[in-house]
């Protein structure tokens, strides 16, 4: 990596990590024959973005209207905005619903009155099912209120019902590969009832979407369409809960080395919580580790450096728990690499990256 | 407030309680007779700026090369960078030195050697000391170290030694207001002895500067700077340390209510990490708190409701732990306020405010 340019926290994406993850991922959905349609929250980047189009991606997931807009600017036209629809932005619903094919998510009888009143142009609706996050959606067991919503759905002329929609990010609290593949067999189990439930109201589709489940489960069948986000760059989260391993992580922070700090071992680095978001990831020992270290080479960055983690972050100050070989090694001014706990949060604070070739 | 216009997460900035709080640190400081140079970190704006420039202030402390250019070209002239010196960064300090007066950090020879190869014009140098923190700077009992990093400065014509700098970012993690007055006086104890062992080395200020501290302690006597940040906005984390009431806190997120859940006596909003942060803070029985919940009023907002508060966040989602009479209250499609945990990330994630005047 040629790194003359960088002088403060910058985040480098390598760009053939990214690709192998997004291919890996097509082909799945392919082979399954289920339809991928990729969370663009992750990067909310368009030069990202076209790399999916190149290889036929051509329907995409976002998580706000703002983010709609960007990619209905740079070319996308069939976008699912997953996030319970926000009655406020109706106004720009209706404006971008007038160039492009948008779809919304519905799980309560008060929003979707509003959005009834309110709708002006054709629009695809799912219900929002919640199959045991606890976060979003109506609970897959809740027939009856999700049958009076598809009823006040089917008899509005602007609304199209495109099926059932979840999101089963209780993934992200497992402990094993195992318990992973139990939350996805759930998941299908409760949508796949649903829509043989429902199926005389005509094609009802089923929506998923978790990176853990999707990289973890090989077997989409009864699954009609994947919305997986992270993926596209995973992070040190993902490799704790085995949906990754190091090589596939495609980001990395590359931070100035600021001080060293031999009496306690530690090395502050210019790059904080501005730069990679407070997430972190609670250790066994109780420590909190906030990324991982790596060191660059000439293409890219090599594996992480055992036994040392970012293990504080303030806003713009990080110290790496290191020991004395690593500080021996290491000079002020030199670029020590991150790579984050969540790489959706980190990106959405860095806005841009270096592209590695 | 006027809400009509807000139809996403927006930052609320209430000037009056924004004035007070700078008004009452500005007294605070005249009376003590120190110097004050706020960090502009916190709010990152040039017209909250212009308010200290109103009452008089002339000096600011930021925390990154960026931000001092931005300041900079908003007419303030005399600025330290309080984070360790990266030496990456030289050309652009030499370029902004032309312009203003500029002051940095050193806590290590290294560092040291490279800023006096690279220094082109006067630069103004503190030595940043550790009273206990641990995070950044020289121990104050290294007087070897100082006494060294003293000489080398001292022998560059380009450089102004000013004097000794620390941030005691250890009152944050306290329980009473006693232990903040502690860690003050220990603190203050240890600077002041090391103006005085060093004190053959002419004029020598000491520069100290953590909200909690500057708030909760009244007598600065030995001080001659003080450099607080947060207090321009306070938020729940100093709410808790006691450094302010919650009438203190100048900064409310805006959140449309998309969704209510009343069998797990929940509410989601919209308004997640990529808004507030993911900073939060543990309470006595296990669970986290992300931002405490209020109404909005026609002219701000009213105190925190009493027993719910902002439990979860993910990337663009808040999940309220309620009450049934909450629930049965609020309507979807209403704004509701998100006093932050950490309102420095918060206006950091969020670049803009809406100003109530």
């Amino acid at each position: 990596m040629k790194q003359n340019k960088i002088i403060r926290p910058s985040l480098i994406l390598d760009k053939q990590k990214c690709i192998v993850n997004i291919s890996r991922m097509k082909t799945k959905a392919d082979k399954n024959k289920v339809k991928f349609r990729p969370h663009f929250k992750t990067h909310q980047s368009a030069i990202v973005g076209s790399w999916f189009k190149e290889i036929g991606v051509s329907s995409i997931t976002v998580s706000s209207v703002e983010m709609a807009k960007y990619f209905a600017c740079n070319g996308w036209n069939d976008i699912t905005i997953a996030f319970p629809l926000n009655v406020l932005e109706m106004d720009e619903i209706n404006k971008l619903s007038t160039k492009v094919s948008l779809n919304v998510l519905i799980d309560n009888i008060e929003t979707l009155s509003v959005l009834k009143q309110k709708v002006e142009n054709r629009l695809g609706v799912y219900i929002k099912i919640d199959t045991g996050y606890g976060r979003a959606g109506i609970k897959s067991e809740d027939i009856e209120e999700i049958e009076c919503l598809i009823n006040e759905i089917k008899n509005c002329n602007s609304l199209l019902f495109h099926g059932f929609l979840t999101h089963a990010g209780h993934t992200y609290h497992t402990n094993s590969k195992n318990e992973i593949k139990n939350i996805f067999f759930e998941t299908k189990t409760k949508m796949t009832a649903l829509k043989k439930y429902f199926s005389k109201n005509g094609d009802i589709e089923i929506s998923v979407g978790d990176t853990p489940s999707c990289s973890i489960v090989d077997d989409f069948s009864g699954i009609d369409e994947i919305r997986p986000g992270n993926f596209v760059f995973y992070d040190v989260m993902q490799k704790y809960l085995g949906s990754c391993g190091y090589e596939d992580i495609a980001v990395a922070l590359a931070c100035p080395v600021v001080a060293k700090y031999k009496s306690r071992n530690e090395v502050l680095i210019y790059g904080g919580g501005v730069h990679l978001s407070k997430e972190f990831i609670l250790m066994p020992d109780g420590n909190k580790l906030f990324g991982e270290i790596v060191k660059f080479d000439k293409n890219s960055w090599k594996k992480p450096i055992e036994n040392i983690y970012l293990s504080s972050l303030s806003q713009e100050h990080g110290i790496i728990k290191a020991n004395p070989e690593f500080i021996e090694a290491i000079k002020i001014g030199d670029l020590i690499g991150v790579l984050p706990v969540h790489s959706c949060l980190t990106a959405n604070l860095m806005k841009d990256f270096y592209i590695l070739k």
